[in-house]
C-alpha cells in the first residue's frame, strides 16, 4: 500500500500551489518568512523576481477603525479601480501587522474573525504576521511577505500597522500609497506621532467623520499640511464613518488619485528603488551583525581576548585582526 | 627671528607631556577621544599598554549627591587605600559622565566648580566627558579615557553618571567597583532602575541618611538583597550624608574590602576580562556599521540598487556581492 505523501514543504512546490491558488500553501510559506533563515531566504529569493503588488500603508492609533475601513477597502477594491485608470485588483492581500507582538499563531482566531464578509472570498487573502526569527526583524520579513503576496498573484497588498510606534510607522510607509488614519479629536493623543504621520501620509482619513469635533480635526490637518508639506503632493484628507461605509468610495479615490500621481511623475519607480536601498542596507546590517554573534562565540574571539588581556593586542588590532579572518 | 613652537598637537608627544605632569596635555588627549576618528585610535592605542587605574563606577538618580560624595571620595583616596592593604593612591581622576548631552565644551566652568576643595591639587583631575565623534559612543569611548588617564600615571579613576537610565548604569557598571547612591525614600522614584541597580552594585550607598526614612531605605535594600543576589559578594549598605563627610571613611573601607574581594578571589582579572571582550565586541559592531555607511555611500551600492530594481539580483544576493566585495 502506498503511503500518501503529507503536504507538500518546499518552497518551490509551494509557491507553485500558492499559485494555483492554494491559500494553505501560501500561508505555510508565510510563516516560513516570519520564522526567518535560510527557508525564508529560499522563500524571500523565490518570490523576489514575481510582479510586485501595489502596496497600501494604512496606520494610526489603536482604536481609529483601522480593520473595520481595510475591510471595507477590500471591497471598494475588489470593484476595480476607478476611472480614468479602470482595471481590475484581480485579488487583495492584507498583511496585519503587530510588531510588539512575538507570535502571530495566537492571531489565526482573530484573522477568521476579522475576515469578516470575506471570510468566504477566495480572492482575498487576510493575515497577521510577526517575526519570530527572522534576521533584522520585521521591517525586512514585510517587503519579503508582500513580494510573496505578489508572487502568488495578489495584485493589491495592504499593510495594517497597529498603531503609531516609530517601527509601525516605518513599516507602514515603506509602501505604495501610505494612508494614514485619524478620528475627530486625534490631536490630544497622538501629540508624539504627529510629525512623523505628517511627513509620510499621502492620504489622510478622518475615520468616525459622524463624530464630533471632524470639521475641527478636518482644518487642524489643513494648517499642519500647510506648514508643513509644501512638495508638490498635497495630501487629500477624506471624512469616512467605516462602519456604515460612508465616505469609502472617496477614499478609494483618494487612493487611485494618489496611484495614478505616482505612475504619471514616475515616483512610484523612485519610491520603489529607495525602498530597496533602504532594504539592502538593512539586510547588510543584519548580515553583519550576525557574524558578529558568529565571530563571538568562536574560538578566534575568545584567543583575541586573552591577547587583549595580556596587552599582546589592543582592541582596534583585535577587531582589524577578527575582521580579516 | 624663529617662530616659537606652537602648543603640542601629536599624540606621542602630548601623552609624554601628560605623564610629566601636564593637565593641560591630558585634556586635549581626553577632547580628541572624545572627537573620535583616526587621531581617537592612535591615542587609544598608545594608552593601552599601560598599567590599568583600579576604577570605581558611581551612579543613582540625579540629585542624589554623588558629586560631593565623589568630591569626598577624592579625599579619602588622597589619604590612601586603609589597612590592611594599606597603600598610596598616587593620583585620582574623575570622569563625570553625560550621555544626554552631545557636548563636554559647556561642561568646563561646571568642571571648574565642581572641583571644589580639590581645585589647586595637581594630583586631581576632574574633566566631564561627552562624545562628539566616536564611533561606538561613550561606551567605548570612556574604556579609552580610563586607560589614558592611567598612562598619565592616574592610579584610581571614578566614573560618575548623571543618572540611570540603561546607557549610565551600562558605563557605570563598567568598572571594578560599581557604587550605587540611593536616598532615604528612593524606592518609588526609581522604580524602573530597581532591578538592574540591584544587579550592578558592589557597594550601596545610602546618602543623605540624615533624612527621615533612612532605616526603611536600608531595610528595602536588605531585603531585595536577600532575595536577589545569592552570589558570594553580599553588597555592603553605607549610611553617609556627603555635606557634612559623614560616614564616608566608612564607604571607602567598603570599597577597599570590596577591591580586596576581588584580588583574593581572582575576580579583578575576570571582571577585566569579560570587560574586554564586551568591548572588543562594541569595536567589532562600530567598525562593520561604519563600513556599511561607507559601502550605501559608494557606486557599488547604486550599481547593486539598480540590479535590484531591475530584477537582476535579489537582496541577499546584492548583500553578499557587497560585502564580497
Amino acid at each position: 500500500m502506498p503511503v500518501s505523501p503529507g503536504p507538500a514543504t518546499d518552497p518551490a512546490t509551494l509557491l507553485e500551489q500558492a499559485r494555483d491558488g492554494s491559500r494553505v500553501a501560501l500561508a505555510r510559506l508565510l510563516s516560513y518568512i516570519e520564522r526567518g533563515g535560510e527557508t525564508a531566504m529560499a522563500v524571500a529569493r523565490l518570490a523576489y523576481r514575481a510582479e510586485v503588488p501595489f502596496t497600501l500603508g494604512l496606520t494610526g492609533a489603536p482604536g481609529a477603525g483601522k480593520s473595520t475601513l481595510t475591510d471595507r477597502l477590500i471591497s471598494q477594491a475588489r470593484s476595480g479601480w476607478p476611472e480614468p485608470d479602470a482595471e481590475d485588483v484581480p485579488q487583495v492581500g492584507v498583511l496585519a501587522i503587530d510588531p510588539t507582538s512575538p507570535f502571530s499563531g495566537g492571531a489565526i482566531l482573530g484573522d477568521r474573525v476579522r475576515m469578516g464578509q470575506h471570510a468566504l472570498d477566495p480572492t482575498v487573502f487576510i493575515r497577521s504576521m510577526a517575526t519570530r526569527g527572522h534576521l533584522g526583524g520585521l521591517s525586512l520579513a514585510v517587503p519579503d511577505a508582500v513580494r510573496l503576496l505578489g508572487a502568488a498573484g495578489i495584485g493589491l497588498v495592504i499593510v495594517e500597522t497597529v498603531g503609531v510606534g516609530q517601527m509601525e510607522v516605518e513599516i507602514a510607509s515603506a509602501a505604495d500609497t501610505t494612508v494614514v488614519v485619524v478620528t475627530p479629536g486625534w490631536g490630544d493623543s497622538m501629540q508624539a506621532s504627529k510629525a512623523g504621520l505628517l511627513e509620510v501620509a499621502d492620504v489622510f482619513v478622518i475615520n468616525k467623520a459622524d463624530r464630533p469635533g471632524a470639521r475641527e480635526a478636518r482644518r487642524d490637518l489643513d494648517q499642519m499640511l500647510d506648514l508643513a508639506r509644501p512638495d508638490a503632493w498635497r495630501p487629500e484628507i477624506v471624512d469616512t464613518t467605516a462602519t456604515s461605509g460612508d465616505g469609502l468610495a472617496d477614499l478609494w479615490g483618494a487612493v487611485a488619485r494618489h496611484r495614478r500621481h505616482l505612475a504619471t511623475t514616475n515616483q512610484l519607480v523612485a519610491r520603489r528603488s529607495q525602498r530597496l536601498a533602504q532594504e539592502l542596507r538593512g539586510v547588510l546590517r543584519a548580515r553583519t551583525e550576525a557574524r558578529i554573534d558568529e565571530l563571538a562565540a568562536g574560538e578566534e574571539f575568545t584567543t583575541a581576548v586573552k591577547a587583549l588581556v595580556a596587552g599582546e593586542l589592543d582592541p582596534y588590532q583585535a577587531a582589524d585582526r577578527l575582521l580579516g579572518a
